[in-house]
């Protein structure tokens, strides 16, 4: 039976990363909240299984996976589930738990991503937030964006230029998608870096090449980086 | 062998999370940086884990569990790892799996807790960044705090009062450990939502009274709540 992801439509966000883990293992999936009504999909699809209680849940956020019986929730954890299933983790305890901890590492970092343009409430646009944006996006450039990447950097250089393993994992997809995104959003800001970051760099065009990934990201099912997602071209937040 | 728990030893912060499971399991453990440096103890001893590559590192920031051979970053990743360890977590999968997405929303609301007195950066000051705190602090108090714990409680009412299991969990705990939390930073902003929180305020009682809970809290052990943790009372962010 297909996986079912529940994850907002218009976006990449927080479900691109189970996404591409899907997409890169070649799995049958149902992308629910991006079908047509008719077919059980749309918006309320998803709003519909935040508030149920069976099943496991209720639910916090999306994204969402469905496999049968089975409902979870939180990035990581759909990952960590997910990984042994498609392939895209070792079979040994040690890689799982250094995998599971890097995506943890990753989801942090993604909600540092979205405070830049929202640091007082999600619930605020962030033309209400600007000053605010502009004074925590200074910052998460000059000390955030190089702490994270560096350690990134450290953990590839540690193990032969993979997240974990020897082969393609779902950490090594979520290091290419903040690659991607941060060279979206902040492109002045990676460039910077680039050059203290190589492993980081060459993984990126590393998993971009993977066919299934390439095939992928030249698809209609690839979202285009956009201003509604968590990583948003705001110039005023990246200059020169 | 004892458990290590590497963390900072003057606040609770995200060990304390960790720190309870330990303590209400009479788990032998040793919170190394609290230790004396000829004990192997000291803050060294944690900042020079963070920096090693080998089992498991490089790790991005502390909490760390040690056990053995095995080292482990991230709070709930280390819950989950101790949970069947330690008896405070069901056996079964599904509840497993429920545990470990539950204790994931309670890192995301700790580092919210966390960001209404840093909303700008971990880098500065509070006193850096108090108009933007107080920005904050307003709409957390009047959106997050009740998202969360009406989240929370639905959890507790779908399940008789119980997080996960019908017994005492790693995620009670850490429940438990939330309300105390608020109930320091934000008791003005508490005491308004309680009534509709019936079922979190009890659990919150009912844990403390757990005679291994009621020892530590009771003890020197538990590091009194202050101003360089998560949960900091600031009167100005929590008005009357």
């Amino acid at each position: 039976m297909a996986y079912e992801l529940f994850y907002w439509p218009s976006i990449q966000g927080r479900g691109e990363f189970v996404r591409l883990a899907l997409e890169a293992a070649g799995a049958p999936y149902r992308d629910v909240a991006r079908l047509p009504a008719e077919e059980g999909g749309g918006v309320r699809a998803l709003t519909a299984l935040l508030a149920e209680t069976g099943g496991g849940g209720p639910f916090f956020a999306p994204p969402l996976l469905r496999d049968g019986s089975v409902t979870l929730s939180h990035t990581a954890a759909i990952l960590q589930y997910l990984g042994p299933r498609l392939g895209l983790v070792p079979h040994d305890e040690a890689s799982r738990l250094r995998a599971h901890q890097l995506q943890l590492t990753v989801t942090d970092f993604v909600l540092e991503v979205h405070d830049t343009h929202h640091p007082i409430a999600s619930s605020l646009y962030y033309h209400d937030q600007k000053p605010e944006a502009a004074r925590r996006a200074e910052l998460f450039i000059k000390n955030r964006i190089p702490k994270y990447l560096g350690h990134f950097e450290r953990v590839l250089d540690s193990n032969a230029g993979h997240a974990v393993g020897t082969a393609l994992s779902y950490v090594d997809l979520s290091l290419f998608q903040i690659v991607a995104g941060l060279g979206y959003a902040f492109p002045n800001a990676l460039s910077r870096v680039a050059a203290s970051i190589p492993r980081l760099v060459a993984l990126h065009e590393r998993v971009a090449a993977v066919p299934a990934v390439a095939a992928y990201l030249a698809s209609s099912r690839r979202i285009p980086f956009n201003e509604h997602g968590v990583f948003r071209h705001y110039p005023e937040l990246d200059p020169a």
